[in-house]
């Protein structure tokens, strides 16, 4: 089964931001339970645009999102602030996932916090030549990432490499050269794959409708985890019937399990208005 | 762009057999109309239920459809009788395609008519074994049958593999098998694949979700053509957005126009009930 981390509570999001600034915990705790209830495993958290106080920000994130879903809940600490995420790391009372670690220039000391705790760590495959192009481009810096990650200590078989997906609408290439690396890193590199589904679709219509694309055909690729919209109900539909058709699902059971489920609900919502 | 053909003219689904019969063309023509509407690029006739009229009754299909949508339509002949298969193709004003040969016994004779017209030509992989368990299974199949082909003198340009695509609600494998058959059938025999996308939901709830995840993950695995529902909208979607994110639609302007076009029908639909 696919590893999907709930990507809503971002502070560049404008509704999140202001949320954080003023400290007001309704939205927060909203997005927290329903991100959970759609099936996320791990929730993101990320106060990057609190300039100054984003450790603050996010110790109050972890505080309320805890509060709201339970200690144990994953949290995924999303800062490329190392002070930031060592705070962050600690404060989790659950097993929290680092993200991220990248072969970027500064970012040593988040490899070697990677390495310190053992925690679930996401990789971007991007470095000093900055956005990759190619799928090319994207094992290379992928390979560079794990040689320095072996070197640190970090536990691979927690890693997962972000392919770093873009939007097809600049660059028609970009959807083949990203789906080609999710083959190239899992079968030259051996490591798991990650991306952040719903870039492919950035500046076009019908997002939704692209995001369950390309999570369908990434998913086929190999993908093994996900940053997206867990509340969106097309990728939820598309996580289920891939799993079955990747053979993941014995006799479908989970599958139909979940169809029983969402008709129960829409039953209700029938006659519950 | 992957080549459509409509599935809906077949004497097994009830409805279309008593069409058939009763020489009805109401329903007839309007399937042949819906499918081209919905974007198929040729139509699949069967008859194969006529039991002791098949030849009759596909040249009365042909007829119906050629006079409904124009004798250039491209019409799909589906037999396994040589004789009804050389009839139909003679009977098609516009390119037919011939669906389908095989490495079975006594197919000889279909192989030999796909050498002597210069068709599109469906070859499932399968043959004496029955049906397919694995994607090596699939290989071998395609394998030897490019060769018969080979020696009766087909285009091989024109030939598309259909991988067979069996339900994962009966065997969890299934799936998997199929998707890398279409990957390793590319690969290692260079010829386009196919396959019957709904085949892979029989039997399981909610067969149009699997449908069209199936299909952006067989289209990521790298399918050519595929016969299907084209009336199904969560079909026609997946189908421009795959080909938008497999590098297909430069800009995404098929996408964008096919994504107005249908805003402008749910806004049709709306003011005139």
């Amino acid at each position: 089964m696919v590893f999907i981390i709930g990507e809503l509570i971002n502070s560049s999001r404008p509704q999140v931001g202001k949320a954080i600034s003023d400290k007001d915990d309704a939205l927060i705790r909203m997005l927290a339970k329903s991100q959970i209830e759609a099936g996320a495993h791990a929730i993101d958290l990320n106060a990057g645009q609190s300039v100054g106080r984003e450790e603050e920000d996010l110790l109050w994130l972890i505080e309320v999102v805890q509060a709201e879903v339970g200690p144990e809940v994953r949290l995924a600490i999303d800062t490329s602030n190392p002070e930031v995420m060592a705070a962050g790391l600690e404060a989790c009372s659950g097993s929290p996932v680092l993200n991220s670690i990248s072969n970027e220039k500064g970012k040593e000391t988040l490899i070697e916090l990677a390495a310190q705790r053992d925690v679930e760590v996401i990789g971007l495959a991007l470095g000093k030549h900055g956005m990759p192009k190619t799928a090319e481009d994207r094992v290379r810096e992928a390979r560079a990432l794990i040689e320095k990650c072996k070197q640190a200590g970090v536990n691979l078989d927690r890693l997962y490499i972000d392919v770093i997906c873009m939007s097809v609408g600049s660059n028609p290439d970009q959807g083949r050269e990203v789906l080609e690396a999710v083959r190239r890193t899992k079968r030259e590199l051996g490591v798991k794959t990650f991306t952040a589904v719903s870039n492919a679709s950035f500046g076009l219509p019908n997002r939704r409708l692209l995001n369950r694309t390309c999570l369908a055909m990434l998913l086929q690729a190999g993908l093994d985890g996900a940053i997206l919209d867990p509340s969106d109900k097309g990728i939820r539909d598309t996580i289920y019937a891939a799993c079955a058709l990747r053979g993941e699902d014995s006799y479908c059971i989970q599958y139909i399990k979940y169809h029983r489920r969402d008709k129960e609900r829409q039953h209700e919502r029938q006659y519950t208005g």
